[in-house]
């Protein structure tokens, strides 16, 4: 008589449960952008997955880019963006442009939908609580050319995310930062990523994307590696198979795991519950990329 | 391309977020008794359950009797159990004989089933701790019947539960006390469940019957009452409606209602997961009484 | 043979130890705004009064709002600022464009100044850590005018502050919030002071404004108050002494005094350390309401 | 005129000033066992020792057996004991009566006794917080003979131990525990209080016997020793000096020892107060083993 | 075989157990004087007794005086010590000396032993932490008599106390204070105790005199009153029963049990361990007075 | 229109910031001592500048000795000063007098003048909480004199620093200690200074003297030495430029410096605020010591 459907939805909480338990107090380092941070729906999902990651004791951290939404507020004040070999190149009016839309328009949306979901974050760029300092690229690291005011993560303070993990808050981290003099800078999302992941000492870095994960033929997702070793991905960058557009995120991926993540995992942003698909089950729906010689 | 069973178990779990955060941080008492003490996998379905409840952030203490094994034991020491309106008659020799099975056997198997779903318990009687006094029964409380060393409890101190909770650790009691004197006494684990969940304060009790709830007609389950005031379980127990056996479940629920508890439930054990279904859905699968008067 | 001048720089730290001692460990929330918001030498030396602050066991509280940074942006986009009786009209648009440049512009420019002087702060809004929820407003209060979306603070959650200055963090908030259903809000940032003042019994609350307080005659200075009752200043409202410019300070004053603030002033922020000066002189150097019937 | 029996009280009392301060805040691990288990006032004296080791800033660690009584419940159950080279053969029916004396019926009645003293006790065993895991001891390891369920220690977990003592709690624990399919072992308690000596870094193991202590000959206690090292201890083993009863005590001594334990006495449960006397006077009345080389 | 000494001492301890285990935690204030603090022995006697009491979990505060060393100096300085009426006529050269007597010497010398004896003492004044504030008596208060800088405690700040306390520190506190201008005040030490007592709730006070106790007939120890109420101390001050000498010992007790204290003590001194005796026995050897109506 | 003078005030607490920044939360030990400790004015402004430096955050410990009142003491009870070397020679009756001078009325002088300016400070010796142990010199470190009960620091016990520190209070230690055996002796308040700045690393020792620093000519003040290493300082002690006044100010320095001190300063305790200016300017006003090779 007992409706065999809660039967059903009783069984499947109850088999999450070892992964509850294995990933319990640990950081999950969550780089968020792609199609999910552009679709409404898809946007809501995310976030009600790391509101529940959050209440059953994982500790996530969520960090952000927001190109599609920078290009429109460039466009409405009659900019037009531009891009050398992939990267925006970023004057000053440029970068003033980034760091509004990015802290003040996608971070604020980000922090509101938690309120919504019943979990507390806090909106941080790299300025606030002096989060992390960044130093400007100079020409000669980007190829020749001057990108403007583009740089990466030199050092990081993680008090502030500390303090308010231990209260209870969700971090939510846009990647802009200043340099010494105060400057601000454009940062790579994937990049901020990967390096506090390392510095918080995280148990997983989780980047999502547009596509499925590393693909052996980048058109056929039939091909997809399911996992992987740090060494393979460099190897399979130098080879050409993994492209231009992926490189970065595999890049931060293998930057965790020198800092001592345990495992970084690609997967596309675009599947619903892609998060809780990854964390909770044995398969997994993208990439996994773990360190070589580690059993 | 995506599994779609993946899919849907990720809708699950996300399904389950806001009971998960509505019950986050609060205490909830499980009477645990009857056939889901007796058969082996209902045994570690509901631990299983509660090492759950546990891990998604709720905090539950488990209280116990353990009639069946408590007769087996005695007549394997060629004692014959002997019962005066439902209450166990219990002379000198059957309380040392009842202590030894609930708290030596029947508890330590319980805290052994959370070693090995993962999660730490700590077995507890009355004495431990001084968690509770009790007082023996005068045979004018038992309708003119000398019951023996049967008693009910007289004050909870619940330092103990606050120190082991606190500190990550779940309680699981047997329904022994001892009275001033140090005399063990027999007591009920429906009352001593309901008296336990009014001192801590729980959110919720739910004791586990081996019936569905409470019904219109006894040996009709379609007649299931699913949400009922105390005023009415009051009633429906002068009317004759609710039996013998359930009696002092419901009580338990109405003392428990009394000293605070926001509602008290009784449900099958005897359905896979009843916990989970009960406490993760709107519709619940039994019984849930709330004091008249409270929206 | 000492140098006159370190011995009177000396004597001037030693006369501030009144004050300092008075002050210590007090919450103080200072309303920023107007011209030294705009001048670039005003900012710094504004900010690094606020560090002083902080250094000497002071609790500051920074709440700001950005005007004219608005407008500016707003005309970058072709979109023309509209104002009905001194207040902004909000269409979705125009909220959009407040809250990126309050909160991802004027407010992260501010806690880089923090940084650039050695002390580390938070830019935050309403919707940070869910600090506070706001009501939008109808226009039946104001004055029948439909203002779009711009609301008023209904509840505050003082916990994320509580925990950032614990931990030595300086709350820097912009005037922006959202409604129950997640909504953003253009609010005053004058009425969020008092409100938030009154909400962490803050010992004073400061408005920053471009005048030098309370004026009998708004175009002579000389005729400055120097100290009012809140029953005062309400009656030079309704006498029309004072201006509708002033008039909201002057409310957000009235109300933090009414949430049991001890003292509130009104000083301009044109005037170099002007905060300095109020807080460690007696004469003080602008407008000061205290409740009255309190001596 | 005062009364000459009050001030030698009073004289008593500060005599063992000096051993109070010396054993101030540290751990020992008392083996109780014996005649003193088993004669009432013995016990009662025996608690009321440990209850004022407690309230002069000791912190006691209490592990017990259970012999006597264990038989006469498996007599009671129609079952013969058995032993082989005085180790009791257990099987699967054997193990379960064996949890059940020494969890359910002898450790609640300590911790009663403890509640009647005016201190409160915890009663645990290996299973509880998961205290220790046991190993089922081979063929191999006890002489060719299969002993059923008998294990021994092979890790602790001390976690449960520390939240009880630092709250004020008296550890009381049986001699029981779980293999890691979770199957119960009868453990040796000399062994299990000689291993959780070493793994709380006790300043004393103490093991009650019936006997003096270690004596060159067995049959006349004024061959007492009063000190030896476990060097000495090892080769009176060897050289058949110490009897076979007493070397399992003297090895979970020697294990103790080598844990890192600063001092082991083996004295008689059999006098009054031998606690007591071991502890707070310099002769002591037993037997203690120090570590060799160490002065 | 065993030596009766040994078993009668360990009776001894385990007879006192029941009163550790009732003053286990509380406050307890002593106020020392009299032949116990200038008998050498008398005075390793007490401070040995008080570390006992420390080391037994009971938190002893020390309040002294100290006459017999500040006349002997004042001698020594070529100053005739005054007195009118049995009070100190104390000039500010006078005020001087007594200050530094008692803080000086009297107060060090205490501290010391407490080092000699293994516990950790800190002396305090009313000066030190601003301890206690005190207020000069007028001619009025003193039957017209001008005492000069005479005072009495006029408001408590226990906060340095219970820092020293729940540090492990044994405080030692000399009455001396300081009036609101910082003017060094003598006060009674008696009058201090008292005061003391009741500002930290403490259990005890406990007053060392030269004599047994209040006795019917000053001259006959025989007369010994065991216990009485602070009605009847009240009385017998009226009635001349009560001694000058012993008046404000008798109204220190009063005051202390006016502000909560439960139970205050007048005993000698100068019998050995009188502290032990009168704490650790049913019979005490002293007088203890009681609250009139409090059973 | 405002008050030019107001506007210079700010501005210079607005200068100080960096040096409150930079010493925020350190430690500062201070040797008082010479005129500062004798002149009444100059006495109230190095506490109120102390009080100061605790208010922004500053750890400050006090340590001073108390030359002429000793001396004038001992002239009232008819003693004479003897000094051989520069050191006081201490026979048992001085030793008492330097003591109850020094703790009893120095130290308690002092500790009032913290109340009288809004500061909590405790006068301590090292007897107090055992802060530190002291060793008789032999007449072999006394070029051949026996000095008496004279004696320099052996051992020093933090923890009772700490804990006032830490709960807001001001220590004030006289330089007087005690021996194993309890013999008070009377130290050297400088090298007792140097001893605890290095034992708490403290970031600076401050030593106030009667000259202006260390001078090449000592006669001339123009020839003062604004900053030398420690090696330095030796050579200068060999070739005699610097005086024997001098000497065990510049050793405690030196002792300091090599027990982790990062600077040491010599400076003029007869200049009003001396201590401000040397802490918060960069000039300083006299002579600071820094060890070799450190830049």
């Amino acid at each position: 008589m007992i409706n065999d459907e809660l039967q059903k939805r009783a069984q499947v909480l109850i088999e999450a449960l070892p992964y509850i338990r294995h990933f319990y107090g640990k950081h999950i380092v969550i780089k968020y952008g792609g199609k999910a941070m552009v679709d409404e729906k898809l946007k809501r999902q995310v976030i009600a997955d790391i509101v529940l990651l959050h209440y059953v004791g994982i500790k996530p951290v969520l960090v952000h880019g927001g190109g599609p939404e920078i290009n429109e507020v460039m466009r409405q004040m009659g900019k037009q963006p531009k891009f050398v070999g992939g990267l925006r190149v970023t004057d000053e009016e440029t970068v003033r442009i980034v760091e509004m839309v990015l802290t003040g328009s996608v971070n604020k949306e980000l922090v509101e939908l938690f309120n919504q979901n019943g979990a507390r974050a806090i909106g941080l760029s790299g300025k606030d609580g002096n989060l992390f300092t960044a130093r400007r690229l100079t020409p000669d690291e980007t190829e020749g050319v001057d990108l403007g005011f583009v740089g990466e993560v030199e050092s990081i303070n993680t008090d502030v995310l500390r303090v308010l993990i231990d209260n209870g808050y969700i971090p939510v981290i846009a990647s802009i930062g200043s340099d010494k003099d105060g400057k601000t800078l454009n940062l790579n999302a994937d990049h901020v990523a990967g390096k506090l992941a390392a510095a918080i000492h995280a148990a997983k870095l989780i980047v999502l994307t547009d596509v499925r994960g590393i693909c052996r033929d980048q058109n056929d997702e039939l091909t997809l590696i399911s996992t992987l070793t740090d060494e393979d991905a460099l190897r399979l960058i130098e080879e050409g198979v993994i492209g231009e557009g992926m490189i970065p995120k595999v890049q931060a991926c293998i930057e965790a795991l020198k800092g001592g993540v345990e495992k970084a995992h690609i997967i596309s942003g675009a599947i619903p519950h892609a998060l809780l698909m990854e964390l909770f089950t044995d398969e997994g729906i993208g990439t996994m990329i773990i360190r070589s010689g580690v059993s």
